[in-house]
């Protein structure tokens, strides 16, 4: 029974893996859709987003079906809710890798704003969070969890400075900006949402590693 | 035991109610807040969500404890992961609120844009999807899940009205409005995410009861 058990456990991992690289892949092609205007590869990231959809619910299905057959206690319990926790996080930020692709849609026949503002800078915080964040869970590494659950700040600052610099050097200057400006003003929304998800993620792997609820209590950080 | 879980399963159906109670109270009140211009109001949904979040933890560490002692079966294991689920979404649709109080002191300092635009009527409708999601939850209604389902498009399609409307009718046409119209822009927007908060409840209702997925798959729900 415990063999089968770990063999099955073995296969949910996989399963998340998978999802971790079909998320992390929607994530760099929405950007590079983004940097280079790119609307095949904008149209690619929206496509995709079925498979991806798809797999949450295997996953979601090899989870409960886990917990209904095996009864696990303790870690592997907290691995195998968590891993539905995670699992719903990753579809969310594909959900938003979506978002971003079709605002460089809307945004693909006319000139861009000049130079983006500070979203690339976003971008790659976004990236590097989602990455660490997938990274922490692999390796059960409870520092990297912490160091994504700090960076979230600097993510919320960036995002403050994009909408500023949108809304009183482009839109209040001139009007007519407005149609390029909104878009971009959403996407570093959207990717600072990415980063809450990310921090929601290294917030799970905590709890998954030290049984310790740091949701809400960022606080307990330092005792982790 | 099957009597003791019963009762443990009572008592977590009344921690959910009381979230979905708060969390009811804290869209009324930032809408009411929106409306009425009225910072205290707007303030105090903020300052309450610290209630919400420990009643998620509360719900959670509850929902947890319940799968490690009786190791629950079919339709309760069910209700227990849903519960999990619906709680999560409770409490995003409450931070949600909060981003709604959080505008509202933005825009309290200046004068509104005649006439708040369509967002009256989309908070109608986020405040009757909640409504009506949560109230499924409770009855195990899968006919009125079902409606909330359906109501989703109704909440895309005003957010988009209201999207056009202050960028072609406010900001294209003078650029000073854009600080008043682009947090009117992201209550519009954070609306609508509450309306696919309270589409994600009804979905899991309809797993919950009937134990099946329509998550993704909408064109199932003819045949639930």
């Amino acid at each position: 029974m415990k063999r089968h058990f770990d063999e099955e456990l073995k296969k949910l991992n996989k399963k998340i893996l998978q999802m971790c690289a079909l998320v992390e892949n929607s994530i760099y092609n929405a950007i590079d859709a983004l940097k280079e205007q790119n609307k095949d590869k904008a149209q690619e990231v929206i496509d995709n987003d079925k498979n991806i959809d798809e797999l949450e619910l295997v996953i979601e299905d090899k989870c409960l079906s886990l917990l209904s057959l095996f009864q696990p206690q303790a870690k592997d319990l907290r691995f195998i809710t968590n891993a539905t926790k995670i699992n719903a996080e990753l579809e969310r930020i594909a959900d938003l890798s979506v978002d971003i692709a079709q605002r460089v849609l809307e945004l693909a026949d006319q000139p861009l704003l000049k130079p983006l503002v500070d979203i690339p800078k976003l971008s790659s915080v976004a990236q590097k969070m989602v990455k660490d964040a997938i990274d922490s869970f692999v390796k059960c590494d409870t520092e990297l969890a912490k160091k994504v659950i700090l960076s979230d700040k600097e993510a919320d600052n960036l995002r403050n400075l994009v909408q500023r610099e949108l809304i009183y050097d482009y839109m209040a200057k001139d009007g007519t900006t407005a149609v390029r400006a909104v878009p971009l003003l959403l996407i570093a929304r959207h990717l600072e949402r990415i980063c809450d998800h990310a921090t929601n993620i290294a917030e799970d792997v905590i709890y998954m590693v030290c049984a310790k609820l740091v949701k809400h209590h960022h606080e307990k950080l330092d005792n982790t």
